[in-house]
């Protein structure tokens, strides 16, 4: 397999987009994507997205998006994984051009959830139909079981919780891209409005428009470009039961730990090698049991660890989600994937900003669909 | 890149399934495959389905069918690209054994669209959904354009449109996967019900549930499991414009050409070489257009070459669609470009029993999605 390599990278603020269509923010961020590459061509096309057909009523998206940014007739595939599907188009187009098929390849994900359907409900698609949401169990149900089974289990506390989200949000104010650029206090968390018990609103990532791309490409395409290498050093990925009901513990995302065990022996590398890690914080618990999952912490320890500092860009041992994560930064669940690798971009080429993470060298992206029953974890190097 | 290999195959009935459910039909196909192939474990998993959100309200494919058929924690990714949705599912696994990065993967394709769905509603956001489906027109409406612009052109008749349905139904009469599996005459398909003039009821293919399944791998697998050697010699895929009113013409479907180009360039082959193909007539005049765009006849004469037995099994030059095609064996979107994959490779093994091809080497399939704005091209030699 050949070296992959992140060329550059593209992507709309994400938010609630209201006047804008799906098509019109996907081409802003792909063509920002091409211009800040360098590249005056595209050999193919990913396009992830959960659900546009429920969201907009517009599937055979790969050939929408194609056409209305000007590139036909290349090949243009929409691939689906969930909220993971960014990730999983990232590891398609990952696949092309480590496989030689391609020389340069748009990775993009898009996700327009404003426009009317509802959200929840959508959402819900991503579960398991027929045992899960056909009962009424939405997702804040299902995290808010993983949560009161980590606090009963490991005495995570709630304001272990609300710190995730205190940290997100002081990260995202720092992201010209996210869609809550505000602080948040751990009172405002706590207090709150309810949403599944232990979790409320603050504890949830939002609903978001948004869309993210990336442009991946051969070695010799970056050292022609004078480009600096930032390395696909890992691409890995892996399952789980799609219903939480069915796992032998709600306590360990097995597809996380599955994927990121892969990912350490493709780069040839442990958790501690990694500086800086974007993760899927769909809601606070997340966050926390995907940081023990990933080794950054021993089971149990990650709510201590964010409520340490652990896990800050300032004075941290393992900065997470320094973009301000979905919590902060906004979900638009097809783009949060990409998303997450545009971060990993911006803190190895140094363009951070006050975000920056110092001799920031290792990052990984770890992005999961539904209660993580398809995790896609990438790890990129800047040479 | 390295060499591919079809290992095996396995499909379901394709027809009305109501007392199946998508998991249930899809574990049955890929158990058949994976059992035809006498692998005992798969790396990686890709499913093709155009829209499960819309007709069952199951995003998430990917997991939800790992899952059922009890592979996790493989990787599983769900592609789509509307009515081409199976046949961009090979593709991605044939892209993954051709990189390295996995020996044995399944490529499989389902939809069950016999729930409850407005099926026509859901099959139209595989059109333009701001400029085409909206303002009302579905896709009867699209092929007919095209249909009444090569009768225009080229003098195509009514009878030549209805001589794709009657070689098809009689192929497919002799295919026990098949939906109907019943002649038709020449006369029933010109009294049949108007749909959109002047395609009628015998013009379109069926509403169909079904799921279809195949084992790729690397010549290391196949030569250890001692399988006959059915090579993957090209994959191509190309788009176009997603609505039909922004292309230069409507009787040429040019990511069916571009993709037959490049498809052909990388197998060192011209048309002529090609001993039979399975092509997308999801409409008669489908077949026509796309016999044309294949290079099989020279454009305008698809529908001459059809009412004279150029594509027939029994005495044809190139036989065209011998499982009865999407007209007859049925059309369940996401499961169609599998099923002619195993079409091929029910041939090219000389097992296609009383449907065989005499001599039949190499043989091409032809997925499309919508009015064409997507194509994916497979060629396959046997050895």
């Amino acid at each position: 397999m050949r070296d992959v390599i992140v060329l550059g990278v593209g992507m709309t603020k994400f938010g609630e987009l209201w006047n804008r269509s799906l098509r019109d923010i996907y081409v802003e961020a792909a063509l920002s994507a091409i211009e800040n590459a360098g590249v005056d061509h595209i050999d193919s096309m990913y396009v992830g997205a959960m659900s546009s057909g429920l969201f907009v009523q517009q599937e055979h998206l790969g050939a929408v998006l194609a056409d209305y940014l000007g590139v036909n007739p290349i090949p243009a595939t929409r691939v689906e994984s969930a909220c993971a599907s960014g990730g999983a188009a990232f590891r398609q187009a990952y696949l092309e051009v480590a496989s030689g098929a391609s020389d340069i390849v748009l990775a993009s994900g898009v996700e327009k959830m404003t426009d009317g359907a509802d959200v929840t409900e959508v959402l819900a698609t991503a579960a398991d139909q027929e045992y899960e949401a056909f009962h009424g169990i939405t997702f804040p149900g299902l995290y808010a079981l993983i949560a009161n089974a980590h606090m009963h289990q490991f005495k995570t506390t709630r304001e272990q919780l609300a710190q995730v989200a205190v940290k997100n949000h002081h990260n995202g104010a720092k992201n010209p891209n996210a869609q809550f650029r505000s602080e948040v206090t751990l009172e405002q968390v706590m207090n709150s409005t309810m949403v599944a018990d232990p979790l409320r609103l603050l504890d949830c990532s939002p609903v978001s428009d948004g869309a993210a791309a990336v442009i991946v490409a051969s070695t010799d395409v970056a050292r022609k470009l004078k480009k600096q290498i930032i390395r696909v050093k890992a691409s890995a990925q892996a399952s789980d039961t799609i219903a939480l009901h069915n796992r032998r513990e709600l306590t360990t995302l097995n597809a996380v730990s599955k994927a990121a065990e892969q990912a350490y022996r493709m780069a040839g590398m442990k958790p501690s090698d990694v500086d800086f890690a974007e993760v899927h914080d769909c809601f606070t618990i997340a966050e926390i049991v995907v940081s023990e999952d990933l080794g950054f912490f021993q089971k149990g320890c990650g709510g201590k660890a964010v409520a340490e500092g652990k896990t800050a860009i300032e004075g941290g041992v393992i900065p997470i989600n320094t973009s301000g994560g979905l919590k902060s930064k906004g979900h638009p669940v097809g783009a949060t994937g990409i998303a997450q690798i545009i971060e990993l971009y911006e803190q190895l080429t140094g363009r951070a900003g006050e975000r920056q993470v110092k001799d920031a060298s290792v990052g990984l992206a770890q992005n999961m669909g539904g209660s993580g029953a398809s995790c896609v974890i990438h790890i990129l190097e800047g040479l």
